[in-house]
């Protein structure tokens, strides 16, 4: 059996480790090879440094309500770490019960997307950051207005001015991005079941996670669910049944990229249901059964997406701990 | 300088070790008889007992928001670790952005008070738990509704067995509501600097925080806040300016109720503003001039609010280091 697609990931320091081993481990070291350890962190942008000051700041503006129009909405509202970083419900609820269009994505591992928002309308864990504060539908501010809450509070004047020493004025809007990006960063999921098995513990992961894992590659998934956090960052047609959410569409006006999205990470995937824009499948064996249809042109067999799923299941990291901060 | 008001608790031991000292160690002695420690935890009922799982279990639906209507409300979204357990709104803001007649009292050492709710309507924790679960303008779910939905998880099970290992069928409304009450009755906030003077630490208060603890005896306020939370869980009659809300009359329909409300609990008053039934009163320096004048028939000068709201930040504990708990 060999991969039907070509290793997009530099592992071949694994494949001269693994490859001294009898021929089955030849062959899992060539699978191995498309996969990669989640790494500790993400990049961090070289014009906001990651500091614990800015950290613990960035923790304290994520649990933040008070920068909602309600003043009971904050990040943790719907990246809820109770419950994956995300909300388990088909779509947001936000300001005055408003339900929106998407499935919150988990802020897991989010600093490994090339890009943010189901749509990728914005680069960066910066520029996320102000977008739901700032949404109807969501906690329907202004920015202005959050940071004039921000300032009425002491310890925010402390905090910011630690966590940008720098800054004659330090409580604004791009430090607030700054800090909260900052914060995300360190929201990863090290040591799943694959990434123990890819450093050489083979028995990490199950019998039928290892199958799941060789039919992921064979069958082609890994095109486009590859790199740390399994998702190629690149955004895709696919036409999800009842969905008339147009994607990326709405954010290039290029046809091209009519009802598109960007890949999902698939780290934590299983604690991060339902699943796609519109949240409208709730359970791994459907979403997995409808991209082998739709992406693949693919219809597993029940004994395939078992397997499948189990492997998906080997995703799951280690939650951060994160103590829950006390506001002022 | 004598306290005006006959010693209610029991701390003779108190007067008797410090009361060796100087004369003024013996006038701070004699205040000092009128408060009591924090205890580690309140009264735990006979028929509810507080084991390490039904405190695990409790805390996972104390955080569980598939328990509401909408799926994004939990008791954590009004009593909000990062809050003092509280939101520090106003009233109330539940189901659809409804805002509710009463401000949230803060869970933390709830567990000490003799009743539940502003109004006292619930004896115990274990009542109070179902409340807000029902509450039209809160969680605005049906029990039966919430308990089929915890029967989804499997997990639930598991929990659910190990708390109640007595009972063929643990997902019930009962157990519901003791978990949830045996986890509250673990929030609570020792080692006030209040708490750390009664033990003996003369320096945990400051001096102006002495002044106002004797104040406080003097001018009466002791009189409805005693006990170890601060709280003589009585109903007083409270005419609040602009507040309609008629208080316990409408659990008791007497006459002789109306517009009382219960003495609330003045641990960690700095942290859980804002003040009173309605939460229209938002500094202690104002809530207390209004006891003054209410309660005692009594202005205080600045001079002596400053001294009493200085006491009132002595009363500030350790908050409960709270994981947040992974949810299924």
């Amino acid at each position: 059996m060999t991969p039907t697609i070509l290793p997009r990931l530099c592992a071949t320091a694994l494949v001269l480790v693994m490859g001294a081993g009898a021929a089955s481990s030849d062959s899992i070291a060539e699978y191995m090879d498309f996969f990669e350890p989640l790494p500790h962190l993400p990049p961090i942008p070289a014009d906001n440094s990651m500091t614990p000051e800015k950290i613990e700041l960035g923790k304290m503006l994520f649990f933040e309500p008070r920068i909602s129009a309600s003043g009971v909405i904050s990040c943790a509202t719907c990246h809820n770490p109770a419950l994956g970083w995300a909300d388990r419900i088909p779509r947001a609820v936000g300001h005055g019960g408003q339900v929106g269009e998407r499935n919150t994505p988990t802020v897991l591992n989010s600093g490994f997307l090339e890009s943010q928002f189901w749509d990728g309308r914005e680069p960066d864990l910066e520029g996320q950051a102000l977008g739901p504060i700032q949404a109807d539908i969501e906690m329907a501010m202004t920015l202005a207005e959050a940071i004039e809450r921000l300032k009425e509070f002491e310890i925010y004047h402390e905090h910011f001015g630690a966590a940008f020493p720098d800054d004659p004025d330090p409580i604004n809007q791009q430090n607030v991005a700054h800090a909260i990006a900052t914060f995300e960063r360190t929201l990863n999921t090290p040591n799943s079941p694959l990434d123990r098995f890819l450093r050489g513990d083979v028995q990490a992961m199950t019998e039928s996670q290892v199958e799941g894992m060789k039919l992921f590659v064979d069958a082609g998934c890994v095109a486009c669910h590859n790199g740390p956090a399994l998702t190629d960052s690149n955004f895709h047609r696919f036409e999800l049944p009842g969905s008339t959410d147009e994607g990326r569409f709405l954010v290039t006006d290029d046809e091209a990229d009519m009802f598109a999205f960007r890949t999902p990470t698939l780290r934590n995937v299983a604690v991060t249901y339902p699943y796609f824009n519109n949240g409208s499948v709730d359970n791994l064996h459907d979403a997995v059964q409808l991209m082998g249809q739709q992406m693949l042109g693919q219809d597993f067999t029940d004994d395939e997406l078992d397997k499948l799923v189990d492997f998906m299941h080997a995703l799951t990291g280690e939650m951060p701990r994160v103590e829950i901060p006390a506001l002022p």
